[in-house]
């Protein structure tokens, strides 16, 4: 068990035990957007940076996973104007990743035109980079049924159905989630990677998500501390 | 658009919007037993009133179908006693079913030696009982994984990826859900029906399940209406 302890000017966290994998769902920048005055599809990259310091904070809580849920292809049926400005802040934030150290990953549906074509080369295999300390997943142009979908296209062997299906889903890259993080107040997973949630905690942030600040992640994690894990039984 | 206006004494509620189908995960009932002096396979037992109670009430607001988190096969790993008393709980249930307006589906690995032979009678077709009013589904000994193992066993045909799973899987005569409410304050799916949750509200309620009161689900009816319904978009 890790015990980690955290203590920087005013700010102390006790943490006795640290999410091996966090998945993030980054919801509200439309509505952040319309309160600051902007247009909706403006939000989206105000959601970079903030990805940025959620990244950073949870490296140095030593944090081995983070699964960033970036657009799915429900989101691409939303007005282009909007669709245009998601598609080019993940573009963004993957190319401000490649400064960083992690082993990243793109997931999503390639075969779609409305995937980012700049995105392809990290999308076959994990590109390590500096150290390649965490594994970050990005998912673009996702869908749940096209990460079911995909394994169909493999004839089941037998054997353990669990692994079976873990080990065939398009996202077989991505580990089973330990905590999922939402701002924006949705109390739901919108799709967000049916298989590896079965087991996860929620956590729900009414705050919006370009919005973020650390403290609501040491809110989230101090929340953890008090959950058992027993992955169902 | 329904709108249901209900007052009877001190309780009203105003609900523009009734959720069509409501998932129940009904957790708790150890931490109960344990709290009111007696061992903790005792609170299953004193979970069944609660479900009646919160069936009824559903039925009175136009709910058209619910679906009932009975015990599932990773339960089925808790000391032998437990089982044997959740096994039991679950039979109880469907023997007091039978005598509602509902239209009942009990859904689970029956292959197993774990699934109590007296509920197979209840698990090929849907029961109709009395007007079979609502549509009542009853998952026991139910696993995520056996549920999506199932749409393997045909061979996909092409066209709509999402309609094939939807239609393949184990639970396919359980519609989308639109309002999960579970009792007993963890935050999670334990591996409620994954397809039908894609995008699902979680509505979490503190109390522990056996202290069941109507006030929980009006709670959970009020927040509701507060939601938007954009099924990912």
């Amino acid at each position: 068990m890790v015990y980690y302890r955290y203590s920087k000017g005013d700010d102390h966290l006790n943490l006795k035990r640290i999410p091996e994998h966090i998945g993030v769902i980054p919801d509200g920048n439309r509505r952040w957007a319309q309160l600051n005055g902007l247009s909706k599809e403006k939000g989206y990259d105000h959601g970079i940076d903030p990805g940025f310091e959620l990244f950073k904070e949870c490296l140095e809580l030593g944090v081995k996973e983070m699964t960033f849920y970036g657009f799915t292809q429900d989101n691409t049926k939303r007005p282009s104007i909007q669709t245009k400005a998601f598609q080019k802040a993940c573009v963004d934030a993957v190319k401000k990743l490649l400064h960083e150290d992690a082993s990243l990953l793109v997931l999503g549906n390639t075969e779609s035109p409305l995937f980012p074509k700049e995105l392809l080369p990290y999308t076959k295999e994990r590109t390590n980079i500096g150290s390649g300390k965490m594994k970050i997943n990005f998912l673009v142009n996702y869908s749940w049924w096209w990460d079911l979908n995909e394994s169909y296209s493999v004839k089941p062997s037998g054997g353990d159905p669990k692994r079976y299906i873990s080990n065939n889903i398009a996202s077989k890259d991505i580990s089973r989630i330990d905590l999922v993080i939402r701002w924006g107040g949705r109390r739901r997973l919108s799709g967000f990677l049916p298989v590896q949630t079965v087991y996860s905690d929620f956590y729900i942030l009414d705050e919006l998500w370009p919005a973020y600040k650390k403290e609501h992640l040491h809110k989230a994690l101090e929340w953890y501390q008090t959950q058992d894990i027993t992955l169902g039984g």
